[in-house]
């Protein structure tokens, strides 16, 4: 029983919620077009987020807009968030973002998958999917599921995403 | 900044993996029969759960076991789990389990509902969401999903659970 304790405590020990052992600036895609120029878009997984920032990515998509203390707490408690960026000199520029949640074990949920619409038509969302997707898998993470709006259901579906597998539906429970 | 960087720690440091505020045994359901007698049904939310005895509880439901590691870690990171149970002296006898994922701020996702079959009939399925759905709004969680298999659809229908609420659809990503 000690063994045993010892060596989940240790399983468990490999996964925190504070650390990502991927958080380093990454290439995304070179040469988008932009303001009569071409910028190279990169990506990370650094939770240390501007959220002032990513509120205003957000606003460009409509997003109806949530208290920054929230938002906080749920990246912070998210498995893997991951952001798409350009630079220029050293500052960079948040122009998509995404998030999982997940047990650390078996399944991950997305959530809040965002690109600005400027940047939108260079498959900028589907290598963001595709990033997110290769983190979640090298957790050993083998359910991947998300609640798709009726507009990206094709989007997801061209990624390898499948709706209502077996007749399994997805349910919301919201306050009345 | 640093007094922002103090009120968003002094929020996330509420919610710990490790505690839960609510974990002693609560008097779920009187007098279910069983074995020619009646027994009363208990919950509580204590994550240390023997897992034999939770694989046991799977098997009687059919399910594909999972690695007792892997289990371990998704309890461990679950916000909530719930546990059934009837007390003969003072041996607690597990029949009933659910847990949620969640990024502590948002959203939450129900995995893992199971009733023994030899209590199934007694509404202890729907008192068990109940108190899972209870828990979840007490942690000022809005948007509570699954993702129902056919035959339990009209099961959360009833507690109150909307499917693909304005075309919006669950998908699922496996590894190929």
């Amino acid at each position: 029983m000690i063994f045993w304790k010892f060596f989940f405590n240790n399983l468990v020990s490999q996964h925190s919620f504070n650390k990502h052992s991927e958080s380093k600036d990454q290439l995304l895609i070179r040469n988008i077009p932009y303001k009569n120029t071409v910028i190279n878009i990169h990506f990370n997984t650094d939770k240390q987020i501007n959220l002032s920032e990513l509120e205003k990515l957000c606003d460009t998509v409509g997003w109806v807009r949530r208290p920054l203390p929230k938002v906080y707490i749920a990246i912070k408690y998210s498995i893997v968030v991951i952001s798409l960026f350009y630079k220029i000199n050293l500052t960079k520029n948040l122009i998509g973002f995404a998030r999982a949640t997940s047990d650390y074990a078996f399944n991950a949920t997305i959530w809040d998958v965002v690109v600005h619409p400027d940047f939108q038509g260079y498959g900028l969302g589907s290598a963001l999917m595709h990033q997110l997707v290769r983190i979640l898998r090298n957790q050993d993470i083998n359910t991947i599921t998300l609640f798709a709006d009726p507009h990206v259901i094709s989007f997801y579906h061209n990624l390898g995403f499948i709706s209502n597998p077996d007749g399994v539906k997805g349910m919301f429970w919201y306050p009345r």
